[in-house]
């Protein structure tokens, strides 16, 4: 297998962490978001990925992009350890702080759409960190009020083995450390952040550990 | 089955044209998301869905949350007509194009972000629309070259059938035309909201048939 991978993209961060909890071996092709004006513009990945972002998945020839997407498939296709264990419910509730996180935070935050705010509406640096921290407290707030209230919560977001839900939990946390978000009031999500951190598969897949890691 | 719903949202309207391809009978709850400061605001509500958004699906006091999450969940309790069917490389591809229209365009304009950037920003309804716009277009545009180009592409998203890619396509075709926004150059995907707008279930899923259409 053959990740297409940034050491700071948190979609890509979720795959990592999704193929090394499988154990599977895949090469990473670094694809840096800010060289040359963006080497996911260029021709020849954007015809593998026409969206021009990371990740993208090369099984054997068969391309998968979006990493939710590209998760689940590696959950179908080797399905152990599960990332979506359980029932129908617990599925559903899995993918709903996943979603959460994937679909409410990361999207309003990611490079293309910091890069269009600033530009469209000449921005200051300070006035684009609010923005992000702005998205990402409320919603981890959101996801802490999921995690907390609720008693399917574990050592993990969802029991006590990590599921597709932390994979997409431990990225968000690391970017919100990143930009000086506020994490007062997290304390179920610091709490499961630091038990996916004692993991293997967790620290081998964090940006500062990745080959094209600045 | 209740669904909490407003007859414009289109994470809504998503899990309505599902709830239909199904066959399925639900009460709708409707929620004025602009009404007294938004109904999806209030302490009750929020305390079915602490992320104050709608849909909100209650299955005999299972209470889900997260449209992508509510519709796998019909899909693995409810499995015919299949929205996920074939095999994983399948549905790794339905997967990624709903997740496209749902992760990388739906939530950088709804509701909540439009409001905060007007307000954050000051931007005047002009520059409010075109941002909306330019996610849009530029996000259709990449989901039609992943329709485009693709031998699985049938009537509809993927193969002959709709799928939840066609349920995440048709709410996010209604949005661009509602806002004004350029679909040229969509040739396969108008072709597509075309196909499935000649299906029932797509036209009781539509905003304008909903108990509180405006």
């Amino acid at each position: 297998m053959k990740l297409y991978t940034y050491f700071r993209s948190s979609a890509a961060y979720r795959v990592r962490i999704a193929l090394h909890l499988k154990g599977l071996a895949f090469d990473a092709v670094p694809v840096h978001l800010l060289q040359g004006g963006g080497q996911q513009h260029a021709a020849a990945y954007a015809a593998l990925n026409p969206n021009e972002t990371v990740p993208t998945l090369d099984d054997d020839g068969l391309v998968l992009t979006q990493s939710l997407a590209i998760i689940e498939y590696l959950d179908e296709t080797h399905p152990a350890p599960p990332l979506l264990p359980g029932s129908a419910a617990d599925r559903a509730r899995i993918r709903a702080i996943a979603q959460t996180i994937a679909c409410d935070i990361h999207p309003i935050n990611n490079l293309r759409v910091l890069q269009h705010l600033t530009q469209a509406f000449s921005l200051s640096e300070a006035q684009k960190n609010a923005w992000y921290c702005h998205w990402v407290e409320r919603g981890l707030q959101t996801v802490e009020k999921m995690l907390a209230r609720d008693p399917r919560t574990g050592r993990f977001c969802h029991g006590d083995a990590p599921t597709l839900a932390d994979c997409c939990l431990v990225p968000q946390v690391f970017n919100a450390r990143r930009f000086g978000c506020s994490v007062a009031g997290l304390s179920t999500v610091l709490r499961i952040g630091a038990e996916c951190e004692k993991l293997d598969a967790f620290a081998r897949a964090a940006p500062g550990n990745q080959p094209d890691a600045e």
